[in-house]
């Protein structure tokens, strides 16, 4: 069977994943142009392929429309905004996912984040690259009201790490009512609405999967709710926060400082870039070895079940589709 | 009596620290240059003051010479590698400083700078920037060596940080072998010889006091002696790490990347600017306001108790004058 992977890079620091390929008697396409592939080149490379092992890039119905021999995709990562589940369900595709492997580099990188924004460490490093000295007054996590939005499989994780710092405060917003949150003595967790944790924390962090009720969660009504001098993070999706009004916000000051790591395009190369006080990386919440290694080895299994006509482990739950079928 | 406070900024975000003094009766006279003091303002400005409420500055020989009315210096801070405690015990000048204060903020930030390192978020934020987009594999701390060299009061906080992010392997060095490290269920925490940490270490943070044993305590030698891509940071004192041999180590990709807080010279503006994959910080380790305010509370209360006529609380122990004793 051909398999083309179109997530960059791919079985760079660990050759498992290509080995079990290779095993499995598949023709190997890995991503000819060595970027995040738009609409079209989806539409260029995928005529011929029988099972996409795929990143963050758009798999629309236009895409699927000329996939003739699609039988599997099989998302290394855990969002799933960008395929089209429906799409796919109605052309017999069968979509799988690896949902636990990113989360605990994620919730890592989050924690650095906050750390960095409390302590205005990317402004500093900015000035000082530039010759000026400016020694910031921040502020530890212990000193601040920190609101956390989905408690999911990243978010609770970051609640697990912030218990370590000894925490005051910890506002969480899920919208599964029955959710347990991780309990710590140090540290006071509560469930609380999301209008709560607009007015009431100076952090704000963001953990919910990009879904037609998620897109624009945050916009210029949301932010003007928020106290002056709030600071927000992103390590979920692009356009979960509108970057647009990100962008006023952060020039008028309301927004202290915020950090982004997901965009709405990517590569990014928006109005954000000219600010200081916002921290931005090039989607790299997963990208640590370990996770890296297991989302690329979870997804690539599933390929050589499907490929040896073993069942799929991780297929995408009806709950996915059904998010999907609420947005039409 | 009259009291300079040379430290800036002090009593911003909380007057308590001022109003300490009113109500003593102290005449004050805060920092009149703004910034961070050289020998020749520190001379100009103390001959005629009775109590020193001092940042880092250095006081030296030279200038206790002319403080001819100096009774106390009472240090914002814990590091004394900028006091002259030997001259100041010859002219009857006691010391007292704020040994706990600072902890709890240097070790947070430090736990920032490590993510920072490992994920390469200032190298991917300063790229971004400019425009462009790489998203960097790294590391979680769990998939790392971490050597931690000093276990006193904020490196033993920095591996009660650690702990909850399930290191597997941290090497902790200290000068005192009677030292309990902190244990935990989920970490291995090994004491460890310096060259033991250099060669296995994947990222190395330095808590030590700047002395006569520690300044260049990392130099090309030491550096040279690391594994090819291991990682460096110093929230201590300037002047423990060699800044031109970690300018070179750097340049040369030895060294893949560094988070440095302090300086030889404050404020910094040397080679290191030119390096993205070096992180700056403008000495802001304690710059948190809660651990600010009670420095400088503390710094204040030893201040008022010394105007006062009572005993000071936090007198400098007998054994930092034996390490500066041991320096000649």
């Amino acid at each position: 069977m051909r398999v083309l992977i179109t997530t960059i890079p791919f079985s760079n620091n660990d050759k498992r994943p290509l080995e079990l390929l290779n095993k499995a008697g598949a023709e190997v396409v890995i991503n000819p142009l060595g970027r995040k592939l738009k609409e079209a080149d989806l539409v260029e490379l995928i005529s011929d392929v029988d099972v996409l092992i795929a990143g963050t890039e758009s798999i629309t119905e236009q895409v699927l429309e000329v996939a003739t021999q699609l039988k599997l995709i099989s998302r290394v990562g855990i969002g799933l905004d960008s395929v089209d589940l429906l799409a796919a369900r109605q052309r017999g595709i069968e979509v799988c996912y690896t949902p636990d492997a990113p989360s605990a580099a994620v919730a890592e990188m989050t924690i650095g984040l906050m750390i960095d924004l409390l302590r205005s460490v990317q402004v500093s490093n900015h000035r000082i690259h530039r010759g000026e000295w400016y020694r910031y007054l921040g502020r530890r996590l212990s000193e601040v009201t920190i609101g956390i939005i989905g408690a999911g499989r990243i978010g609770s994780r970051v609640i697990r790490h912030l218990a370590g710092f000894d925490c005051n405060r910890i506002l969480v917003n899920d919208s599964d009512p029955s959710l347990v949150l991780p309990g710590h003595p140090n540290c006071s967790v509560e469930r609380s609405e999301k209008d709560v944790i607009y007015r009431d924390a100076d952090i704000i962090s963001i953990h919910v999967p990009l879904t037609a009720q998620t897109r624009n969660l945050v916009t210029r009504k949301e932010i003007s709710s928020m106290r002056s001098g709030t600071l927000l993070i992103n390590t979920a999706r692009g356009g979960i926060i509108n970057e647009q009004d990100l962008f006023s916000a952060l020039e008028s000051g309301h927004i202290a400082g915020a950090a982004i790591d997901v965009f709405e395009q990517e590569p990014y190369d928006g109005d954000l870039t000219s600010l200081d006080q916002c921290l931005l990386t090039a989607h790299m919440g997963s990208m640590s070895v370990d996770c890296r290694v297991r989302m690329e080895i979870e997804a690539t299994e599933e390929a050589v079940r499907f490929i040896t006509g073993e069942l799929l482990q991780s297929a995408v739950p009806e709950a996915e589709y059904d998010n999907q079928r609420l947005a039409l």
